[in-house]
């Protein structure tokens, strides 16, 4: 079974982080949520969420097939600013080219790290002109290579029925997107 | 300020639950989430929620505008069981004739409590043959007077979209979705 990391950050995006976890675990993929904290904590629209385990916590924080950042304010500053996630950051899209998701203003945490040079992305569209490297595209969802990118709340399904394709195949996308009445 | 109370039950759908809350705060309006229960509890695919209060500390249960029921199994059936839902749905639907929206599978809980008599209405298809009063619809989103319901989770923003409408006007509805990157 292929294993999945999503990165909880008090001020995340609280619908994008929870259409992660819950297409990614609908396309029968392990999913640990990793909070930077322990505990409860508020979303960046007052919902409080508790993720599985806390970052420290973590076993095995490099042995996942995929990493995901959703985004939301000011979750992605967070995110930013975390030593742990940084070293997360360059070994997944760095040094072992596994694979990476990143949804609406956390694109700006890749960009901090200069983890965007050469590479096509998109974030949210309002945030696009604070970000320095790569190339910006105006699709819901960009894949480039390990990284895989999007827009923001509304583009999250579509997101998230990515990354199962990519990690449980594309019949499985289409069973999970059924049931989801995604269209 | 035009107020929502939005009922989570363990074992609810995260997204839809999410999705509603995060989407009419973004619409200006005052959403408290009750739990039946207090404390941290495990919605549908296992995301760790808290509401804002417990439905027995909740203050002014019968004073808001509009009464949320997100649907998921088995929350859903913790819903249509809970003698203070039922109390609640029939002084929303009944006796004042406020507003209600019901997502997927809550519509059970309506139908448990004849409340769907002489009501069109939709929900998750594979529910619908389980729903003895009303006339089912097959679209994503039904409006039958006061009553709002929707089909599931590909269809929960539309859904909560439509009841921004409905408390805060068509242009804050337009304004929300041009956030969310609605399509």
């Amino acid at each position: 079974m292929k294993k999945a990391c999503v990165l909880l950050a008090p001020g995340c995006e609280e619908m994008e982080a929870v259409i992660v976890i819950d297409v990614l675990r609908r396309g029968g993929i392990e999913v640990v949520s990793a909070g930077l904290q322990s505990g409860v904590f508020e979303a960046s629209r007052g919902v409080r969420l508790e993720a599985d385990v806390s970052l420290d916590d973590l076993v095995g924080a490099k042995d996942f097939d995929l990493l995901v950042l959703p985004g939301g304010l000011p979750g992605t500053e967070a995110l930013r600013d975390d030593v742990r996630v940084r070293d997360l950051l360059l070994h997944y899209v760095q040094t072992t080219g596994k694979r990476v998701g990143v949804l609406c203003a956390a694109s700006l945490v890749l960009d901090a790290h200069g983890l965007l040079e050469g590479r096509k992305f998109t974030c949210y569209p309002g945030v696009a002109p604070d970000i320095q490297g790569g190339t910006w595209v105006d699709e819901r969802v960009v894949i480039d290579g390990n990284l895989t990118t999007s827009q923001g709340p509304g583009t999250a399904m579509a997101f998230a029925l990515e990354l199962v394709k990519q990690l449980a195949g594309v019949e499985t996308r289409m069973d999970v997107a059924e049931g989801l009445l995604f269209e």
